[in-house]
């Protein structure tokens, strides 16, 4: 079994290796985010079969696409798992290999670019950047404002300095100390829980924040706002999953100045 | 100008806009880490600038890499600036991306692979694992243990428990609290440092420490080690630049388990 991190969407930022690994496929099994594009362009005898989950409602479990991938591969089909970004960044990817271990399917992984840096890339914002900061923290925010457990990956935790919300306390001093980015995948529902925790914690409340929607395809929509207004401004705005959430100094307009997200994204888009 | 994110160095990690854009280009500005054997494959006509910096050696400045790529921009050529890794992700690229709108030169961002979420993947380590750890946090250890100021991104601070090194709150945070892994870039020279750091912060000594040199390519080499013996252990081992360091329990021998470097780098590396 081939597990493959797709990227953030666009069908060109597949790498080489990925592209290649779907063309010489039997079986793909694919997911609703990522490079859904390149399926339409697979050979005809690829057969795919689509475990795509949508936010709040799953269609395939995650243990029956475990067994989907086990039992294709013991029937011998090379089998590619295509999923969106990298499979290890908050993609369970680690948990398919388990999978196919345990069963004694050979698992080779070919990584992806993570939605997290690539997102944020794609609209002018540098993760770190000289002078500002250097270093950057990913968190899902998944599950903080959904009582869905089947993905609850980040349960609530209390801060040392007594806050309590979905940032844990690295995630936290990220906001409070300025000294890292933090980028937040799956945020739009939780962004009024870490906005009001990363307040309560004593963060700045002019810290600006980037929203970027459907990163990397033709409907990418960069939203910005202070910290104490993103909730808002997001919902104003009707800011939507799929969607990265930076917050940090990076995420202030303006910082390449004249670089907006048009020109850097360019036509490559 | 285009910035291209090369990724770890494995030609095939390209991604296929990155691919495109160096087949187009009339002029290349390469590093030395990243995927360097693209650059005997280029058409004849491509005219390959080589800005390699290698550690305490910097035969071309960050200025005159501005420089070269504005005066080349500027002369008409279609310019990729080739970068290892993702271009945002302590690669100065926002520099790059300023000095060129600067002097009114487009910019086109390509993102790349980022070694720092590829290198632990290839080598096993998920960066996030459900029911281990649901984020990463990732920073440069470059400039803790050398006085070479022209890199020095990571001025040495001290944290709120009152111990100082390499490591700011955050990453400290990750590394005492163990709920996000940590990963360094350039952390070979000041392991040390932040292993003595993150112990005074009370730190699990038994925390599992892996460092991977040589990432996604045939030289790679998997070291592990518990915390406290991470430098004593890397400096018997001979472990050198470039290498990625992951402190965290995902960097646990055996999370997944039989699944090791070998098998998941497979054919393909």
């Amino acid at each position: 079994m081939t597990l493959v991190g797709g990227g953030p969407g666009a069908v060109d930022l597949l790498t080489v290796r990925a592209w290649r690994a779907l063309q010489a496929a039997d079986v793909v099994v694919a997911d609703r985010l990522g490079p859904v594009e390149i399926l339409a362009e697979l050979p005809p005898h690829v057969r795919v079969i689509d475990v795509g989950k949508e936010p709040g409602r799953h269609p395939v479990p995650q243990e029956r696409i475990n067994e989907l991938l086990v039992e294709h591969a013991l029937a011998g089909a090379d089998v590619v798992r295509l999923k969106g970004g990298d499979p290890f960044v908050l993609g369970r990817g680690g948990e398919e290999v388990l999978a196919c271990v345990a069963a004694g399917v050979p698992v080779e992984v070919v990584p992806g670019i993570t939605s997290a840096v690539a997102v944020p890339g794609l609209a002018g914002i540098p993760l770190t950047h000289r002078g500002v900061t250097t270093g950057f923290h990913v968190v899902s925010g998944h599950c903080a404002a959904t009582p869905d457990v089947s993905d609850a990956q980040v349960p609530p935790v209390t801060d040392r300095s007594g806050t309590s919300g979905p940032l844990d306390a690295a995630a936290l001093s990220c906001v409070r100390d300025g000294t890292a980015t933090l980028v937040v995948l799956m945020g739009v529902r939780s962004l009024g829980a870490i906005v009001a925790q990363s307040l309560a914690a004593g963060a700045d409340p002019g810290t600006p924040v980037a929203m970027v929607e459907n990163g990397s395809t033709p409907e990418q929509r960069v939203t910005r706002a202070r910290l104490d207004e993103a909730a808002a401004v997001a919902a104003a705005r009707g800011v939507r999953s799929p969607a990265v959430v930076v917050i940090g100094r990076v995420a202030a307009a303006g910082l390449l100045e004249g670089a907006d997200e048009r020109r850097l994204a360019g036509a490559g888009v």
